[in-house]
């Protein structure tokens, strides 16, 4: 599968995705959104993947929409009188589907489902698009070049990218606020002190350090427990009551435990390291759950 | 439009919305709701206010309820049995509204749908409602003279305000339980270190400080992304999936996108400052959402 | 009532809640999962019972699952094929609830209806079960020798107890992921930076510490707004809406203004200690509200 704006290399059981743009320093478009999509799909069918390191080739992680072809970026057709209902009612219709709907938001939803943990190496700047893009992701590194902007307000735009849903979830509300009123282009140390990054590293640890959470997550491990974990923790956190997170814990320990559960117990108890034979690729039956 | 509870001043985009009854510690009365309320909803519709920043005036920001006018605070009609069902069958029946819908959360509903960014400044004593009603600002401020106390549960009764739902999501839930179960008098500094405010400042600093955030978050920004991001980071973090974000963000980018967008890329791209023409008295037609 | 895994002791009004296999380093059992959520009803039923105060005896706070009765503890039958339509429809069948739904989750869903503030005094590993089954309790504190660890990837199965829903709750979902791919035991320092621990003490120091903070909750305070105030903080916070909370608390405060209310503001007025007679075990007819 060759792609147009991205690099998708599998080492060691970790893709490294990169964003590969750099002459434009990875702006994005409709081609890298559609390539995005169809690469986190690819890597949740891919059981040669075990975790997704994303990251920017050259100097940026992503400056944002390549706004040289705007059209296309914000994709709609002025026509369009999108209602709220249509975002109901004709979700997957072509005209509100690819005339309405935010590309980002497209790319952030693919994020969500993926069943791989998802580490953002952001090795410089991310703004816009660049930034809203790692907020489903499931932790973010950044080098200290890194800056990070959700700039939208400076463009008389708003964040996307289903952002509003996840920026408040990760920094607060109250932060999310100030930074999206604000607009600033925030330093790596501004994003550390308000919860957005794990770590801050020099730009040559970035990789090295990504790679060995990644494997940390991984080496060892279900890829089938894996999978449901991140699943059942982004989704059921959300949920207005922990009954929900209930009923799908249940079905995932159910499923575990009559599959790699029973392995991993038995190495537990005999004291030796366990080989699971559970494929991500084939999830329980009740997944995906909503 | 006079107040008697309050002072309604708007200087350089800027409203300052005062609680104003300095002698009596500012104590929150029916009627400085029922003003709140309107002062809110007239921000909203008025294109010269762009933010607001709400204090208090004389040593106290609100020292709870003027428990000297008890019944009319408190609203309730003892002869009313009211269930859960009458709060949403009869949520708009004077009955219900006026005898049992607490008036504190009427003031915190006003904040929520207000499309200005809301400043808390807290200059002094923030007790009870006076606590609970900085809960839906974006962001608080406060004096290093500012006391704070969610402290209901000295006098018998529960937190309000919808604070239930604001205070966890700004603090945590296990902060939340501890300030709401000891009922203590918090100092700023252990505001600060719990996360309820943004900053604590010198007495004198406060309302400069809470100006100076308040211009940066607004000064050339399109008032109507501003307005679509506060109604967004607030209401759709709140979902139960991410996809509900992305159908709200979809309409406001396809919106922004078709108005002060245009000229924001624009102006961007021509390096030059933007001249937004939206205003946030007329929103896109889908707003409010819900 | 005699119990074979727990002691259940009340002093002063605190309850403690002890797991009481310390030759099994307390491992968590069906009996356990059972005993627990009779003791936790028993208690929000109890009058006397004005906190709650869980602890390990011996070296341990709960090592997790009892491997050593594994069929039990996951009570699970294979011949099942549960659905998620199942674990909706069927959700008290004992098929399904004996069957399929995960023991954890269920001892959690009690500490989540419990009506009294439960804190977690950690004295030791808590592992597994041992550690998601303190997320729903309203705060945790540790000896330093605490050690917690998520550890069911090493397992091959996922995490339980609806932990799902509350540790990103508590510590974010980036960090709540991190420790659950990773599965690492924490010392107690690393769940204390992360946020899980409110405080970490010497071991010698534990329970005191947890005793003066029941205290601090509930003396002098209305049992009847305390209980309230649980349900309603844990509950309102994840409604999608703050209408919702609005809702409860116009309820719980009409109900508890007309009761202990009026002898909390009457003994404020008239500056003297108040004198509550309003009971936990009765509470308004409104609750439980969901």
């Amino acid at each position: 599968m060759a792609y147009e704006t991205l690099d998708y290399t599998v080492t060691d059981g970790i893709l490294t995705l990169t964003l590969n743009r750099p002459d434009q320093l990875n702006a994005f478009t409709v081609t890298m959104a559609d390539e995005l999509i169809a690469a986190y799909d690819r890597a949740s069918a891919d059981d040669d993947v075990a975790a997704i390191v994303v990251t920017g080739a050259g100097r940026a992680f992503c400056a944002g929409m390549d706004l040289s072809s705007e059209g296309n970026v914000f994709g709609l057709d002025e026509s369009q009188h999108p209602t709220l209902a249509d975002l109901y009612d004709r979700f997957d219709d072509p005209a509100i589907a690819d005339g309405v709907r935010d590309t980002g938001g497209k790319v952030s939803l693919a994020v969500f489902r993926c069943t791989k943990p998802v580490i953002a190496a952001i090795n410089g700047p991310a703004v816009g698009i660049g930034a809203t893009m790692t907020l489903p992701m499931d932790v973010r590194l950044a080098s200290d070049e890194a800056r990070i902007g959700f700039v939208f307000g400076r463009l008389g735009i708003v964040p996307e990218a289903a952002s509003s849903w996840f920026l408040p979830r990760i920094v607060g509300i109250s932060r999310a606020l100030e930074w999206v009123y604000s607009a600033d282009l925030l330093s790596a140390q501004e994003a550390l002190d308000g919860g957005l990054l794990r770590s801050v590293v020099p730009a040559d640890e970035l990789l090295p350090t990504a790679y060995a959470l990644a494997h940390r997550f991984v080496d060892g491990h279900s890829p089938v427990a894996t999978a449901l974990m991140r699943r059942m923790m982004w989704q059921n956190s959300a949920a207005p009551h922990p009954v929900e997170a209930h009923r799908i814990d249940s079905l995932a320990m159910f499923h575990t435990s009559i599959a790699d559960g029973k392995e991993g117990v038995a190495a537990f108890l005999e004291k030796r390291p366990a080989e699971f034979t559970g494929r991500a690729s084939e999830l329980p039956p009740f997944v995906p759950w909503g």
